[in-house]
């Protein structure tokens, strides 16, 4: 299943015992429908508040309900928050995490004074001032392989999605802007549990003039948190896809 | 001044005693910026779920803080649903809903068969067949002064903003359509209560071929709430401008 969601009222991806989660949520909505007890595999986990445009999640079923009809289904007692894009038959062996090839983010900043009301779940507002193309430079210092130890959320039970190593490979780090907002893309092999705000923080250190923009590099070398920058806020992230 | 609300988490524009309100949040917001008791009165009334582009909203002050930084101050503490967008000094006379002149209101109807989770809050899904042509047609039957008796909530306490008739002059009803949005803009000298939502359930009547669009013409003379098509729902309403 491809599925859209906005994470502002959920926990994050992951089933929690007393909070509202994608996962359990899919869970309930897919049990009331086939009548299994099953739990959707994601692509990664999503933190609280982080949204989704195009997670990947899979689960083995024996029921014969059409893939189409189990779409509309779900969208039918799903709360609006989460959308089924797609739901297709996979292989056996197809597993929305382990076969993984890549991800696709994206951090949205919202740079005027007065954040609209309707964005205001969907961007993070930053008003201050930042230098854009600083910001530009530094983003192109994480492409390649490389070390992102720093930029890893200090926690020993998460942040290893695909292997035993801190290695991840970026094929796209790119600021544009658009209108009032300045939008972080990002594509790798894999990332670390909050790679991509631990990023973002350290774009805003360079914005700030805190941090040369080839500091990037030493930063990455350094391979300790401390060096890099603070954890932006959640509500700026999107999944954006997930390649297989 | 001038204010920008997403309607959703909201019991509507008027302060009622065990829920929250704009009006009651913004009093609140006021008073510990002023240390005074002001209740701001709105151009009118919105109802719960209902959002504004551009409510107009004023209120009496002795503080010497100037309107610029009582902006700044409110959208600090006010929740990022509700965001101050202009505050001017006004002329003693002027009060927001006595002054107005006549109103926008814009509706959006989503057309997709999957709503994204990022809209739901903002549109009306509304994914079945509809002649959007003739919703057009039917539209355009609105402009001009009509008795929208037909058009207002039966309710004996509310919708007679402006004076003591049911006549409303319209200039503007038209439809547009913007990617999967169906889109209703109305201005008029002013609005009874639910009357764009029941204009908009009617037009609903319209595009579904339940109704010929110029019976528009007989439902306004028959003054009479059934003849018409039922209330939509309010998240896909918005208050666009005040004029003055």
């Amino acid at each position: 299943m491809v599925l859209a969601y906005d994470g502002t009222d959920f926990c994050g991806w992951q089933v929690q015992p007393d909070a509202p989660s994608i996962q359990g949520t899919l869970a309930s909505a897919i049990g009331r429908i086939t009548s299994e007890k099953v739990l959707p595999q994601g692509s990664g986990r999503t933190d609280a508040g982080v949204h989704a445009f195009a997670q990947v999640a899979s689960f083995a079923t024996e029921s014969p309900i059409p893939a189409e009809n189990l779409l509309k289904a779900l969208n039918d007692i799903l709360p609006p928050a989460i959308r089924i894009l797609e739901a297709t038959e996979a292989h056996p062996d197809f597993h929305a995490r382990k076969s993984a090839l890549g991800k696709t983010y994206r951090y949205r900043i919202y740079r005027g004074t007065i954040c609209p009301p309707f964005l205001a779940r969907y961007v993070w507002h930053y008003p201050y001032p930042l230098d854009e193309d600083a910001m530009r430079r530094a983003a192109s210092y994480f492409l390649g392989d490389h070390d992102f130890t720093s930029f890893a959320a200090v926690d020993p039970e998460r942040g290893r999605e695909t292997e035993d190593s801190n290695v991840r490979s970026i094929s796209k780090s790119e600021c544009t802007k658009v209108g009032h907002e300045f939008v972080y893309d990002v594509r790798g092999d894999g990332f670390l549990h909050h790679m991509v705000r631990n990023i973002v923080g350290t774009l805003i250190l360079v914005g700030k003039g805190a941090l040369p923009a080839e500091d990037v590099s030493r930063i990455l070398r350094e391979r300790n948190r401390s060096a890099a920058g603070a954890t932006v806020p959640p509500n700026g992230l999107y999944l954006v896809s997930v390649e297989y």
